[in-house]
């Protein structure tokens, strides 16, 4: 109880201490409220579980999902790096609507069914996305409306924030000790519906649902420092490049907003539907998928002019919205569903991969990874380069394949053993000294990159969502849509992992 | 701090011993997890906030949204009841998402304009309905997640819940030591929404979004009893009768479920869509409307079979599923936007009242309150049955109206003289003492039934959503779309004000 009461008296001094910014004011803002410290939402700082001088390891900024314009979520540290990173770390952290990883089905399958309950648990109150590692601290997004900071060596909450209530599905960014969060849940209201079923291309998704927006934040304590607000969804996350945060919006605008002030520098109005396409930056070109107008848009980061446009035909529902487009070495790689057709009474779907000339759009290659049943909810794998190969998945087929990024061909697939009835394959993989890994489903395998042969497999509990396995040094770092984040060590999947001492 | 520190001891104690039944677990269960105390969606119970036996006053249970079939929240107390409820009192409770009353703009305001942001923050972060009062303690569900149990005289916090992060958009029924919360947001998700472009007979609002249904707590502590799930959102309030709920929810399914057990009885798919539309039980029939497909049906609370089925020619929109329909003396009536028409490029509305015999569905009475400007959201008024009279609001001429409920021949009519841009009249007047309270905009209103004639008026500030005033003694309880538990006196809203004494 003593040990409750010191944090408890932390907590008091966090609520009581103006924790939001001067000139920033949401609901819940503690100010002037006596009952501050039992607020739930307020923000909840506690300095001790913050890390030591020596324990911030790990990359020193994150600037897109999935780790940077790749996909390829690795990072390595140096041979003088503590023990404990090198080695690795095991811990589960629960979040606030923590859902016990060792249950099998998720908490809505007594209503919806285990197939659509999954997606239910991931998009209203678990982790979408994986985590963020950056100075030796994990941060988080969860769709439970709370941002976290956790201690990435003991798994202990340094803070805790709220800003608005409202999901946040995003792979939180970091720089120079700021966060970036996106707002913005799955949902339309009602007339957004109506207007829907006048005119596809006139709704957006997420208006006057909630408040959606970009919310910046001290990665010391929480403490909220600007808020950009947006009509339509902030779902994505958005990338960060030239002192500039890059956001698709579900109504249909590509913004540009100033990462110190949150002043808008541009807008552009493109139309159609972002979902979980986060934008990906890469020398001045910023490139964006949406649907409903199911296309890919590389914009400059300067003027927002649109350079110029892409798609894939026969894109079907939300595909090309939700897939982020992977870019390196001046090759764009996106894929979506495709070409809805009815078999046997089922509805399946095919899965194309193609991939673009940076600069000018030019199609350089397109590949169908196979048709299989549909999905609910994200219906697209996020491919990840390295070294001159695609490797990316598909829960249509519930399988993931490597494929030569300048010619197209295939080199492997790989059929994920335990796919569950709502596919699996739909986060990058992480490629990390020789070894690739993957999270779906329950589990996080470890793959050979040359020939796609498992390696090995650890059994985590719970579901990965569209979630890439984030490595640091020798721990695997997670988000887990029963609402925990979750760490351990990478021999705990390739036994044969050692790093160098 | 010692204060507070005692007040943390009692929320460990709360947390740490099984807040949850040993039957039910939901997300976040606190059982086994040694964060919980500091888990921000565990149930907070604080004992010694609960009113002593002798300030138990006011009603014992609380069957229907607004108060009762007649909708009319008004309960006098005897002359030997304590001299605070008598008198009244005057307090506000801050909820989790509370923003200043003094603010006059809603925070989504600087996105969505002021007429949008106010039914964003009532739909999504305050209080949609009023609030229920039984035996001294002061019920409230908010679309912050909470539902809260307050001390009716002191304003202080006895419990808040979050069984499973939905919006709680009613009006909580309270019975025999059970409180019973209807979960479910104004949210489609894409997949209802791609549907309801095909065939809007087909989509139900808030399927695959979060876990709705029906949720009951011991009224002591907050301790959730069992979980009633349903696919479709379940925003009415439920009616309470003859030991057992009748729901109606966004798939179009009407259940009735045993008021002990949490099992269903029986379940009668009626089709369209429930938005806000509270049923009402009298003498065996149940009474619910429904939109989309603009039907009011009357059922047989024993067998769920359809007695009649009645509807409002023109209906438009959400209208005849966002009111509840008022019953009294073999009476029904019912109100509903109508007649959708751009006039000088604006849309607008009729708002059409209509009586029915509760025995057979013949129309008594169809009344036309005037046309006027569309408004966002709610877009009915809950009507109010005493003494013969109809009283009813409408946001789209902004009035109240007194009808005759035998003739439907108005008698006066009042028009909000702030009424804001989104409308004002949604709540249900309340009849108290010969006095007539009105609780619409930021501002609470006392009229003469007799003429219309305005009394007094008290500012509170915030925003009333689909607010009755519940009055009890000598206090006016209220729920605030700024997140608020608002008490204030008879007295202060009407200075003539006195109880016998």
């Amino acid at each position: 109880m003593s040990h409750l009461r010191s944090i408890v008296a932390l907590l008091a001094v966090a609520a009581g201490s103006a924790a939001f910014g001067a000139d920033v004011s949401v609901p819940h803002d503690p100010r002037g409220n006596l009952l501050d410290p039992l607020s739930p939402f307020a923000t909840l700082y506690l300095p001790r579980n913050a890390p030591s001088p020596v324990d911030r390891v790990g990359p020193k900024r994150w600037t897109h999902a999935y780790g940077g314009p790749n996909h390829n979520a690795a990072f390595a540290v140096s041979a003088r790096a503590p023990a404990w990173i090198r080695h690795g770390v095991s811990w589960n952290f629960p979040e606030a609507r923590a859902w016990p990883l060792s249950k099998e089905r998720p908490f809505g399958a007594q209503i919806y069914g285990i197939k659509e309950a999954l997606p239910v648990q991931t998009q209203s109150y678990g982790n979408a996305l994986g985590v963020s590692v950056v100075g030796g601290v994990v941060y988080a997004e969860s769709d439970d409306s709370f941002a976290y900071a956790i201690n990435a060596r003991t798994g202990h909450l340094i803070w805790r924030a709220s800003p608005v209530g409202n999901t946040l599905m995003g792979n939180p960014l970091v720089n120079d000790n700021r966060v970036y969060l996106s707002a913005g849940s799955v949902a339309f209201n009602f007339a957004n519906v109506t207007l829907y079923a006048r005119d596809p291309h006139a709704a957006g998704r997420g208006k006057d649902i909630s408040y959606n927006g970009i919310y910046c934040l001290s990665a010391h304590d929480g403490k909220l420092l600007w808020y950009f607000p947006t009509a339509g969804d902030a779902m994505p996350t958005p990338a960060l490049a030239y002192g500039a945060l890059y956001i698709s919006t579900g109504d249909g605008n590509i913004y540009a907003i100033d990462e110190r002030t949150g002043v808008k520098r541009w807008v552009t109005h493109v139309g159609g539907i972002a979902n979980m396409s986060s934008p990906t930056v890469w020398r001045h070109r910023v490139f964006v998928a949406m649907s409903v107008l199911p296309n890919i848009y590389a914009l400059d980061t300067r003027t927002g002019r649109i350079l110029w446009r892409g798609s894939i035909p026969g894109a079907a529902n939300t595909g090309m919205g939700d897939v982020s487009p992977a870019v390196a070495r001046g090759i764009v790689v996106m894929d979506a569903v495709a070409h809805p057709r009815t078999v046997d009474g089922h509805p399946t779907l095919d899965t194309i991969v193609r991939a673009y000339d940076a600069r000018s759009g030019r199609v350089l290659w397109t590949h169908d990874m196979g048709r299989g049943p549909k999905v609910p909810a994200f219906k697209g794998g996020v491919p990840m380069i390295h070294r001159g190969m695609v490797y990316v998945g598909s829960p249509i087929t519930s399988a993931y394949q490597a494929i030569n990024v300048r010619s197209g061909q295939v080199a492997w697939t790989w059929h994920v053993p335990h796919a569950g009835p709502a596919g699996a394959g739909r986060g990058a993989p992480t490629y990390y000294r020789g070894v690739l890994y993957i999270s779906t489903g329950p589990d996080v395998y470890a793959l050979d990159p040359r020939s796609g042969r498992s390696i090995g497999r650890h059994h985590v509990g719970g579901r990965f969502g569209i979630v890439s396995p984030t490595i640091v040094g020798g721990t695997i770092y997670l988000g887990n849509s029963w609402d925990w984040i979750d760490a351990l060590p990478v021999k705990a999947v390739n036994p044969r992992f050692h790093l160098p001492l």
